[in-house]
Formats: structure tokens, sequence, C-alpha cells
């Protein structure tokens, strides 16, 4: 992590968190993400063993919090300061989903310091700290029961600003090597021939069992090394009699 | 919630939960992003104080918990299984990123139930839980640290099935019968005992036989008449002589 990477730009900012556990727990949800700049407005306690324990391997992130007196402390220097908020509150500027915002906070760090900040357990941000944020984020959740656990809110919003700033993209290339389409092929009348001698397949009536089995195989994409063990299995089941020997 | 709605066909499944006041906050989780179906594999212990204290006001889902001796027992009935898995494992299917993911479970329960399996706090799922489940699923994270609390990632992969029942745009229903689990677990032993009469198998020296062909199986996701045709074939083999009468 460095101060040139967008999460490097990001501070998650905890205002007067009741629960040392639920600080321990964003410290290691912001390190799994690769974020590592806490800071801290007003905590009741942030050293106990509660919380270094529920930080686990991320204890420097939890050390390396900077504490703050007030939230205007923890946000100077920003270019945009992100309020959480479970609920629409009158004059506020337009709820952002967590992906948008995430989005909106990482496209930010361009132009420097950004924050994200998490108000108390309980009662979560006033409205005069939501009113020194620029843009209000919500984590879209069951309107019968909207109240995510702290730490498990950091790690929501760390997750999609890791997805915003690294956009892993989708699709994998294979790690396999695909058998080339005559293997297949081969193996296709291989199947065939084996499955009439067995007396599966009545070539007189073959109803639809052999497009069945390419549906099969061709749904799944065969590889090389697949194709030789079938029909190693094939020529096993074809030996005459059935046998362990 | 109900059984109509995505969110109301996954099954949570906890396998070997160490820590009491995880399987309360997985609950929570649970619970604020609209699922409600717990399964708890051998949990050292759920009902303790600090089980029911992380559960917040999820504690319906607590106590909702359905306790298995196996996770067999618990995905007994499901068409799909995926499970969450750090790192990438040999001969596993492709590993699906959590949004992937996600999409696909929400997909595929238009066939039927779904579990997404969690394992051990420490070790994770065993290679033998993992071979039980047809896709692995991962969060992206932090290479250097990449150990989210089972809290957490229960919340992040909660919160992605939510975006995606919600927004079902991407995925499309499967067309088809998927083969439900115990089909496919007892498909997978007659062709170990086929493979072995026949002698292709040797049970002595299996080599990587058996899980290559559940991987290749396991790409392909079996269909209910699949596994009655690939059952078929295996007992046509199985004959004595092989014989076109």
């Amino acid at each position: 992590m460095n101060g040139a990477s967008p999460l490097g730009r990001i501070r998650i900012v905890l205002s007067r968190t009741s629960h040392p556990g639920n600080i321990g727990a964003a410290a290691r949800a912001m390190k799994t993400m690769g974020l590592s700049r806490l800071y801290l407005v007003e905590p009741a306690d942030f050293s106990s063993g509660e919380a270094r324990a529920r930080s686990s391997n991320a204890l420097d992130v939890l050390e390396g919090a900077v504490v703050c007196a007030s939230l205007q402390e923890a946000l100077c220097g920003t270019v945009l300061a992100a309020a959480m908020t479970a609920r629409r509150r009158e004059l506020a500027a337009p709820l952002r989903w967590a992906r948008e915002g995430a989005a909106e906070i990482v496209a930010a760090t361009g132009a420097g310091e950004v924050a994200l900040v998490f108000g108390n357990e309980t009662a979560g941000l006033t409205n005069e700290e939501l009113g020194l944020c620029r843009i209000p984020v919500t984590i879209p959740a069951n309107p019968e029961y909207s109240s995510l656990n702290l730490g498990a809110a950091v790690q929501v919003m760390c997750y999609e600003l890791r997805l915003a700033a690294l956009d892993p993209g989708i699709a994998q290339p294979p790690e396999y090597e695909p058998a080339p389409f005559e293997e297949i092929q081969r193996f296709y009348e291989h199947l065939e021939q084996a499955l009439t001698e067995s007396g599966f397949l009545d070539p007189a009536h073959p109803k639809r069992l052999i497009p069945r089995l390419h549906r099969l195989f061709d749904r799944a994409g065969l590889e090389k090394d697949e194709v030789s063990i079938l029909r190693g299995m094939l020529k096993n089941f074809q030996k005459p009699t059935g046998k362990v020997d």
C-alpha cells in the first residue's frame, strides 16, 4: 500500500464508536481490502484487548490509527468526504448506493485524499456531522432490518472500494488445455460405438441419446486430459468381460 | 421472506464454526440482506450469550438455524452448492469472484434450493467438503492479507446476493431441471464402482482419476435426465459381457 494507489488515499473515519471490538473489526476489514488509513473521532476505547483481538493480523492498521478530537479534524486536507447513512434525511444530497458511492470516492482520489465516515453504532452520524460531508452513501439492505454491524458495514464498503479501484474484471482466462475439435469428435465416435456394443444404444431406435450426451459434454467444454481419461474408460468397459485384474 | 423469493431459497451453510460470536454475526449479516436460512454443520457452540449478543435483532435467524451432522446433510435437496474459498486449489472448477458467484447462485434459485458454504475460521473447507460443492467462490482481497472475518465474509456475500436478486439483469435462470445433490452423489458412487469393476480404477492406486471426473461433471452442472442416462450407461457397461442384444 502506498500513497499513489487509490486505496492508499482513502481514510476510513469512525466517529464516536462505542465498542472497541468494532474498531478492531474495522481495521481487519480495511486491511483485507488493501486499505490502511484509519481515523478515529472521539473513540470510547480502541486499545483494549477486544479491539486488538478483533483486528487479528491487522494490528498495524489499528496501531497506526489517527485519533481526532472532532470530525472536522479528521476531514482536514480531504477533497471529498462521504458519509454512511442508513436512512434518507431531509436536505441531504441525493443518496448514493454503496457501489456508486465507492466509484465516486475512488474517482476523487485522483484529486487528493478522500474520507468515508461511519457514525456511532446506535445513533449513526449527527446532522451536524452529516452536514460536513458532501455525499451520503447507503448500503442496500432489508427494509425490515437494515442495521448492519459497524465492522460489517466497513467490510462491505472497503470491498466495494477495492473493486472500484482495481476492477479485477469478470472473465478469467481458462487455466486448462481445451481438447481440439477432432479429438472430441473421435471421443464421440468411440462413445457411440461403445454404447452400441453394450446394448445401451439401439442404432435402429437411437432416440435422443447421442445428442443429449453431446450437449452435456459440450456444456462442460472438454479438456485434452479429460478426453484421454474418458476414452480410457470406454476401452476398459469394452473389454469382453468386466473384470478387476 | 418467503420460499418464492430468490433470497428465501438460499441456505447459508457454516461448517465447523469455532466461535459462537461469528455465528451470531453471520445471522445478523444474513437478516440485514433479507436472507434467513442458516445451516450449521457441527458447530462448536451457537446458543451461547456471545452468539445471541452478536446476532442483535436477528435472533430469529439464529434460533431457526438447522443443525446438521455433516455437510452432505446440509446440502441434501439443493440443486447447486457453492463453496467459499480463499485460495485457488488444484483441480477445482474455475474460481468465481464474489459478484459472479452471487449471480450464478441467484440464477440457480429458479430451479430449486441453493447452498453457499463457509468453512472453519482457521482451516477453511476441507478438500472433501470442497469436493461436495460444484462452484468455488472467492472474495477479491488484499493478496498480502486476505483473511476476512467469517461474519464479514458472510456479510459481503449476502450483500452481493441481495444485489443479484434485486437486479436479475445479468444471469438467466437455467432452462433445465438440475439434478439434486444426492442424485449426483449416487451417480459418483456408481461411477467409481463401475470403474473399479472394469479394472480402469485401481483402488490401491487411484491417482487423481475420480477428482478429475468430478471436476468435469461439476463444470457441466448435471441435469436430472443426464444422471439417469449416465447411470443407465454404467449399468449396461457393468453387464458381465458386452453384447448387442
